[in-house]
């Protein structure tokens, strides 16, 4: 029984991975299409959600079966739990890399702006949280999971950066707006991937040290 | 031994519709917040937010530990994991109204733009669709569950409009840009509230007709 638990808990693994694998494609293609604002990179880009789409459905599957046949306890239970979490999220990050995708469309041969913007530089950090988080997953490495949550603030900072010089730029030159309006977009849905490697980051500590560490600053405990 | 299942799974449901109880106030604060322009519902939904994280905390532990305990199958199973997702939906809600929130505070006191936007009839929409999927989950009722999907393309739909009229309005009125990109921030994140409620639906319709509706027009099956 428990050899079978741990033959099918290592096939979700490897699915999970699978699937991180295709979010850190999806990543690398919206970063080629925005360094060189050509459609090639967008093409395979759309082809990756629905793959992602459908590796959600059948990971999903996989654990609602494994917990109704091998009833995990303990780190077995966590990890199958917070697969279906990491799973929730990586199917997020593909929505968004397709978002970031539909706004280079929009935007493809508009002149670019003369703007001090980091979107490569935050793209890139974006996806080695997501690396690490995955990293840390397969290796159930909670040490290094807890780092990839210091790199959270500095994907944060840059969108703030991000934010104020576009809306600047705007209102200097309002020809500009449909550009800058697209990489305010482009630049949320970044810091929304870092909160999701974030998110595959606590889930990763929760499964090792059997801690739930979001939203530091609450109390454990009942609150009914 | 089922007795005391149904009694955890009794209290899990009770939890999350307290749980979404809060979402729905925090809507509901965000809303008059929007109508009055007052900073008094703001102070509201800033109370609403951690007690939405507590919550789900306190749930997500009494999951695992009803699945450990009482290793449910079939729709106790569904029910127990659809929850937790459920859970998360949620949480995300309470995040997004509280973008609303600081994206309202921002714009407090500026001047309205006189634009046809639906943004306070778009809110009740979200609202209505949280309160229908919730509904359906206390009452595991999978076609009121099916008619939130519905409902979902309208709040699309307006998003759509609103980014239209908002950035066109920015072209001939750049001194508008700081409020009219707020605007554009809190109509993003009501159609996102609409979405989860659009995934509460579908898990309601995952416990009770045992199909994951999700992606439709994928294929159901494997993929490895």
């Amino acid at each position: 029984m428990t050899d079978h638990l741990h033959r099918d808990l290592e096939k979700v693994k490897e699915h999970v991975l699978a699937m991180g694998g295709l979010a850190e494609d999806a990543l690398r293609f919206a970063r080629s299409a925005l360094i060189s604002g050509d459609s090639g990179g967008l093409a395979d880009l759309r082809t990756i959600e629905p793959r992602i789409d459908q590796i959600q459905l059948t990971i999903d599957d996989e654990i609602i079966k494994l917990l109704a046949l091998h009833q995990p306890v303990a780190s077995d239970l966590r990890f199958a739990t917070a697969a279906m979490k990491i799973v929730n999220d990586l199917e997020r990050i593909g929505d968004l890399a397709s978002t970031i995708g539909c706004r280079l469309e929009t935007i493809a041969g508009e002149p670019q702006l003369n703007l001090p913007l980091q979107l490569v530089p935050m793209m890139e950090k974006a996806a080695r949280m997501l690396k690490k988080a995955l990293n840390a997953f397969v290796t159930l490495d909670s040490d290094l999971a807890r780092s990839v949550l210091e790199d959270d603030d500095e994907v944060d900072a840059l969108n703030r950066q991000h934010f104020e010089t576009l809306v600047a730029y705007m209102k200097l030159a309002p020809e500009s707006i449909d550009v800058a309006v697209s990489l305010l977009s482009i630049s949320r849905s970044v810091e929304r991937i870092a909160d999701m490697a974030t998110n595959i980051a606590e889930d990763v500590v929760f499964v090792v040290d059997a801690r739930d560490i979001r939203h530091p600053g609450l109390q454990r405990g009942r609150v009914f």
